[in-house]
């Protein structure tokens, strides 16, 4: 036996106990005749102390430890004298009666305590150091618990967990697949699932009324900051549903989520279409967490002789509160900030409406008081209020403005950790056209429904028509984070194949890429829809962080490299002879120098 | 909203109310005026009524509905005169309303019903239909329920759920591994996983303590029968545990499983030899549902004169109690059981122990009646009872008698559904010498510790110290059935490094495949160990059943396609030319015939 308790476990009560415990060496100190040892496990510290009055060999032996050397001690629990009450053992001490060095650590790359020095290279190569440290230790706790109130709350309602296949079959719809050689069919190839879309709605098909499941999911896309080419999602389906199922559902579930995970109860979840999102934050995944929503003044400011506004399609402005005091300096820091190329914006008009009632705008050439006191109206602005407009062509102005809302919000600090606040945006429109390809493309992806009331409409050779088709798709947002989307899906094959027709589908490939699903529609599909949350994404924001890697045991670099195991590699030549492959080429067999 | 209820939840408490439900035509039968329809969905049957008298043009309707139509029905519930116990709700009937049918169906190819006509090749084309037969769809619920109990079990024991990656490193060590090409490292490829066990044993290096995943593994084999490319384990690992921890850990977990699953409480979970397993049944999962262990007749069947015996390296027996009145004809068809090609016996010697005391056996021409009994002492046999001798080298011998025992087990009766016996197999050989390439191979995986005492003798150039060599590992047998297996691991490198070369790897290519866990082991690699059940076996053999794949949703055939999705396929040449690949043979794209 290694240990009797671990090193988090030992209270007062435990004093005089005679134990054992096994675990990594965070830190030595001598003091005197005394040597002072933490001993770290994942359940916590506890400290050992070694005299050399008391036994001189032992205390020399313990002396000569390196950080993370492992070790097992067996001794006697005593108080402190000098307790440590940020510690849960912190009242108590070991004195050390006898010692084993389970293994020895050379000194490790970089320090292994709650704010390292290892930079991100070093810490990924390094992953099994970094991943002693309790900051990223807690996060994969964190989504280990989180995962296990998915399903036992999802258990509860009658979902059941079905594992779908990995080994699946490449479309070229969506992003773009990762696949695999089939050896026993020389010349295909299986593809890694992107998602298991279709196979949770076969479930459907099949009767099984409530799916879920917690999967790995694959895109070979090129990798930004934040992104992996695999990822995690909860990904639900249910049959007989409407809408209002799905988000009551899904409400609960996210409720369920915080309050047993962080102990949070969740405020109401406010529904907003998409083109209210997009009105109102210029975003379709607006940060609650504080108001300040655009008003429209293009009306209102019209044909006064100001160019940048009278030549604009769009003149929309948001309502800073309090932040008449902003100085010049910081508004021409904002307006730097604008224009930087990740934002593009060509400038920004500021009406500053003063404590005394007076207003000053950076446009007075060309507006009177009262005109600025009109838009004041309409940006329900006070005296004390910073005003801050964008004009130009709409999609883009809009945009801009909603990345200025959320600069202003993280300045002002209003975008508080530990403050969540949820949206449910919904009717989202079900095609995109694209300028590029002269196509439409799927908004969520091919099986989604039309709204009810727009199936008619599909029929139309009116682009317009078409481009306002809406879906009966809904995204759940969390503090301006996407964490969940889904919909309700077409079950009848017609309205299936008239969809992949308009997203420029003939016949003949609809039949080669879906055919088992069309098919499943003719044998009794029910209606259905569903859900399915970014996991990884989920775990980060409920923690108020920004970046996934670090909720990932093992995450890959920007090249999709395991920096630890050195994978993508080169294989033997026996290997691509059995697949029917060659490659195209040269490549250093074996393993690549990082 | 399509349903109030679901059909499986109705009761006599419910008479009077309205109600709605949704869900698939299982049969309509016409009786006079009255027209009954079994209405069906995953959580049962309910009967709905139609009359022609009531409601003509309703009833009209109702008898124009095909086998699985979708329909919404609204109705009163009320107590039926002819009630059906064997039916959750089978006390009441619903009096149809109003009816809508949300979906038509074509005839299926195949009877959805628990028993049905359709063949492998149909039900796999049809595996939506297929997954519509309740003894089918309960597979997937149990194990969707086995799932979940594992993770809480686990959980409670403070093992967290670590998601290892599925895009890692491929190495020629172990079977096949499936390759997956990187477009963003040209001619390089990931490995998909044949197990985590090199990442669980880094999670242990990292401080986890604790680990388990239920996670898909892959190999490319040629399929077998029962064997899927892509399957299910369970994965554990533990640090600063010995042997005896892991195995009362998974006692404790298998006793778990059974209770909340099959609400059983399972018996003794005895331990046995590697050796023992081999000596006394002939093979390393013995079935103990029933005993009739082997003995040794080698010594006392030697120098009679009977050339069988006397040239048989050795001669060994079974007794199958109270089968003394088997007849000629019968150990005649056992005899031709033997000699099938897929057992290989040359022959089968009997000896019956009548019930009067005396012996008769087919080689009475070369024992005495003496000697038989001798015999039968060895095989604690008495009067009454049948004994079954093979004969010949040692090793073919034990396996063939111990198929024959199986065989025995099952025409007695005595491998009965629903006793479950477990069993734990110790002390397996490290190392397997395999005459074909004149190499060592691990008998269980390469990261295997010896036996504690046996490390010493890894230094030994005699090949048969080596195979005396007894490694630390370990197999839970479940009525014949490995359902897992496991070891403590090596955590030291100048170990590690000594087992890869006796196995055959060069310092250079074990640094190049398995260099990051080498060089974890130099920062405090805690000693550590675990196991890994096989999950779908594991809910085959629960429910008495031999096969997985009817608990796998989307199995392959043995050729590795999924039949109802037609995979793997050809890929498009633009997709091969982003992966820097060609492949080497003709191959039609697109989809191929099945």
């Amino acid at each position: 036996m290694y240990r009797t308790h671990t090193c988090g476990e030992l209270r007062m009560t435990d004093v005089d106990k005679t134990v054992k415990l096994s675990g990594w060496v965070q830190t030595t100190r001598d003091f005197g005749a005394m040597t002072f040892l933490d001993l770290r496990d994942r359940y916590g510290i506890t400290q050992l102390v070694f005299s050399m009055e008391e036994n001189a060999e032992l205390c020399e032996q313990a002396r000569k430890l390196g950080r993370e050397y492992v070790i097992e001690i067996e001794g006697k629990v005593r108080e402190r004298s000098n307790k440590n009450l940020n510690r849960d053992t912190g009242e108590i001490e070991i004195v050390a009666q006898s010692m084993k060095v389970l293994n020895a650590s050379k000194v490790p790359p970089f320090t292994i305590e709650d704010e390292t020095d290892g930079g991100d290279d070093l810490r990924m190569k390094y992953r099994y150091l970094d991943l002693r440290r309790s900051p990223v230790q807690n996060n994969l706790i964190f989504r280990s618990k989180l995962a296990l109130e998915v399903r036992k709350f999802l258990s509860n309602q009658n979902f059941i967990e079905v594992e779908t296949p990995f080994l699946i079959k490449s479309t070229p719809e969506g992003a773009r697949d990762f696949v695999v050689p089939s050896r026993m069919n020389p010349g295909q190839f299986y593809a890694l699932p992107q998602s298991p879309q279709t196979f949770k709605q076969i479930l459907m098909v099949a009767g099984f009324d409530r799916y879920f499941q917690i999967v790995k999911c694959f895109r070979d896309e090129d990798l930004r900051a934040d992104r992996q080419p695999e990822f995690t999602q909860i990904d639900c389906e249910m049959a007989f549903v409407t809408r209002e199922d799905i988000l009551n559902t899904f409400e609960a579930l996210t409720r369920h989520l915080f309050l047993h995970t962080l102990g949070l109860e969740l405020g109401d979840f406010p529904r907003m279409s998409y083109d209210d999102a997009l009105r109102l934050y210029g975003s379709d995944k607006p940060d609650l967490r504080f108001g300040m929503p655009f008003a429209d003044l293009t009306d209102l400011t019209k044909g006064r002789g100001f160019v940048v506004f009278d030549s604009a399609e769009t003149v929309i402005g948001i309502n800073a509160k309090g932040q008449a005091d902003y100085t010049r300096k910081q508004v021409d820091e904002l307006t730097e900030w604008v224009k930087r190329p990740q934002i593009g914006a060509k400038g920004l008009i500021y009406v500053r409406y003063n404590a005394d009632g007076t207003l000053k705008s950076s446009v007075d050439k060309f507006f009177t008081e009262d005109q600025l006191r009109d838009w004041a109206q309409h940006l329900e602005a006070e005296p004390g209020d910073l005003m801050l407009i964008m004009a130009g062509e709409e999609e883009k102005t809009r945009k801009q403005l909603g990345e200025l809302r959320l600069e202003m919000g993280r300045r002002l600090g209003l975008m508080k950790p530990g403050d969540f606040k949820p949206l449910w945006v919904l009717d989202f429109p079900l095609l995109e056209w694209d300028e590029d390809t002269e196509r439409f493309y799927a908004m969520h992806h091919p099986f989604t429904s039309p709204k009810p009331d727009d199936v008619v409409k599909m029929a139309s050779d009116d682009r317009n028509v078409l481009k306002g088709l809406r879906a009966d798709a809904y995204d759940l947002v969390l503090n301006g984070v996407e964490i969940g989307g889904g919909s309700i899906r077409i079950y009848d094959r017609d309205l299936q194949m008239k969809n992949f027709s308009l997203l420029g589908f003939s016949t003949e490939e609809a039949e080669a890429q879906f055919g088992f699903l069309l098919g499943a529609f003719e044998f009794g599909a029910p209606p259905h829809g569903g859900i399915a949350f970014g996991f990884d994404r989920l775990c980060s924001v409920m923690n108020g962080q920004n970046s996934i890697r670090d909720f990932i045991a093992f995450p890959k670099n920007n090249q999709g490299r395991d920096m630890m195991i050195d994978a993508p590699s080169g294989i033997a030549d026996v290997q691509l002879k059995e697949l029917s492959l060659a490659t195209t080429v040269k490549v250093t067999k074996g393993t690549e120098e990082i």
